[in-house]
């Protein structure tokens, strides 16, 4: 199966090779140095500041925004202001709205990136905290974070940033941005089985953690933070997910760290979408401000839906199909994960078998 | 690495080769018939009533049973009796607390049986749930469930079971109990990577969740549910364990369902106590209703911290030490996952040569 999903995606031999062994007892020196070291090299892909630190959600990655939703904001203090502009984006506001955190939303339209003037309608007003998917998946588009910081940085706003599918595919420096969370997950960019979600807290989201109640023993940020600081976590992780991220994240250190990563995932996105582009197949791609992470594509005047079905049957190639109205008039394809370019060929070579046979007709 | 840990165990060759996969794509019909199946599979293993259901929580098993707290419990309407006989049990107390339900704690000296006499000083009170870890992992005890299901009957209790350590270990009737939940976890006895905790819901629990307000999203009891009737969860599970456990499940099926592996795991562990009883080694092991699953070894007169560091250093064989004042006079030998007979052989020979070595002089 040649997956094109946005995660799980495929792996490394390395990552998958760890996934085959048994997985040791983790109360150990040896796995509260692996810990360590993990949360060293992700402070480090994600250039955070000074003093951040790093835990580890056993969890998806809408567990870990719950957590910090929970951990960081203060329904009585906060107020938030939350992007929503696709799916990714609504799951903070219902966090948002289920945990009581007074907030507003900027509703784009599908596809849509954020602009200066969805921000400055809501310059000198009383929010106190920032919460975006950096890149909504759902759409495939990215948004400006240079937009969002100097927003953010002059209204002095708390700045979440969901990087779930974004961090390590497309360029992300939270010391720059002034991001103070970043939320992130295995099964991404990482390229490991899902079941883990990393959390980068800046110095301003730890003060945060030790003042807010924290509701949740299990996602109670506190006691992970506790427990991080010699490497181990409150409750029994997902052992083997955290030692594959750990070999990850070295390899990633090895590669050239997170610029090498980004620019190989942009390349990757490139490749695919100049052969699309050269194909003259009947896809109209989403390229206003795209994620390296995925491309969108219109289907002109026939079913996603069938193709993507077609695909899976006749070639054994998983595309990533929408959800709702958008089921029969678009698909996503993933760049994430280990993806060669003759992937690429090979799903352009299938999309336009498939239109030979018919499969692209109304 | 001989792994003597109460989890993560030995896995067998079957589950660690999907552990060496890739990880497909998961919103698909086939990881719905696979999610089905392992309800499917699991509600028969746990011996469920009628119209139960399970679900699989991509967290630890304390993840599980906060969730089985928050989801089934209500603070203005219930009150809990719950066991706390060693860490586990207070793990329970701490989220009742947590949790704002109302709730009383049968204290129980560590390592000591539950009695009839301890819940008869209950009997007629106003107490609308009980909550007990069956196995206390901690203690390598096993508390007696004919009891505990005698007493809830007669009192009408609704009957949370954390089952972690114990299910497939110690014989577990979850219909003849008159269980209403069943918590277990993917690294005990089903000896599959930790990260997934599954739950079994009787239709007794399953009119709570209806009934109780839901306080967290990712934890969303009703929510997991509802999408599990389609074979899905709400969030991205950790897909690569789950079709471990899956494996594991239908292995266990077609070896003759949970007597069978219960029988085996008994046998392990009586082979494990034999072999010890008949060493002459310093150790007294705790039998006064012990778990399959565990045995727990006190020292006579040498440290068990220095025995236990010894053995992973020169035999490398991990043994499972005890937390808090019992470091250095006892530690414990799990019987759970992959441990031919031939495992204890080696353990006691190996206990055998630290003895002569003089591990075990005070």
């Amino acid at each position: 199966m040649l997956n094109f999903a946005v995660g799980p995606v495929p792996q490394n031999n390395n990552v998958s090779a760890i996934g085959g062994r048994d997985v040791p007892y983790f109360r150990t020196p040896e796995f509260s140095r692996i810990m360590l070291e993990s949360e060293r090299l992700i402070l480090e892909l994600a250039f955070a500041p000074k003093d951040s630190r790093a835990i580890f959600s056993t969890s998806s990655g809408t567990g870990a925004m719950e957590a910090v939703v929970m951990g960081t904001l203060d329904p009585r203090r906060d107020k938030a202001l939350v992007v929503d502009g696709g799916s990714f984006g609504r799951r903070f506001r219902e966090l948002l709205a289920l945990h009581g955190i007074p907030h507003d939303a900027i509703e784009l339209e599908h596809g849509a990136p954020l602009r200066v003037e969805d921000l400055d309608a809501y310059s000198g007003g009383d929010h106190t905290a920032f919460l975006v998917n950096l890149g909504e998946t759902s759409q495939g588009v990215l948004y400006d974070a240079n937009l969002i910081a100097d927003f953010c940085k002059r209204e002095d706003l708390f700045l979440v940033v969901d990087g779930i599918s974004s961090f390590l595919a497309d360029p992300f420096d939270m010391g720059e941005m002034g991001a103070d969370v970043l939320i992130t997950d295995a099964q991404k960019a990482l390229a490991c089985p899902p079941g883990v979600a990393p959390i980068v807290l800046s110095p301003r989201a730890l003060e945060r953690v030790r003042r807010v109640v924290q509701p949740c023993s299990y996602f109670n940020l506190g006691l992970m933070l506790e427990n991080q600081l010699r490497g181990q976590t409150p409750f029994t992780p997902a052992v083997g997910i955290i030692l594959q991220i750990h070999e990850r994240l070295r390899q990633l250190q090895e590669a050239g760290g997170a610029a090498a990563e980004v620019a190989l995932r942009a390349s990757v996105a490139e490749d695919f979408r100049r052969r699309v582009s050269e194909s003259g197949l009947p896809l109209e791609m989403r390229l206003t401000s795209p994620s390296n992470a995925v491309t969108f594509l219109k289907t002109i005047g026939f079913s996603a839906r069938r193709l993507v079905d077609d695909m899976k049957e006749t070639y054994g190639i998983w595309l990533c199909p929408n959800g709702g109205e958008g089921a029969e008039t678009s698909f996503r394809v993933g760049h994430i994960g280990e993806h060669p370019l003759s992937d690429n060929a090979l799903l352009v070579a299938a999309l336009l078998d498939a239109q030979r046979r018919g499969i692209m007709r109304p």
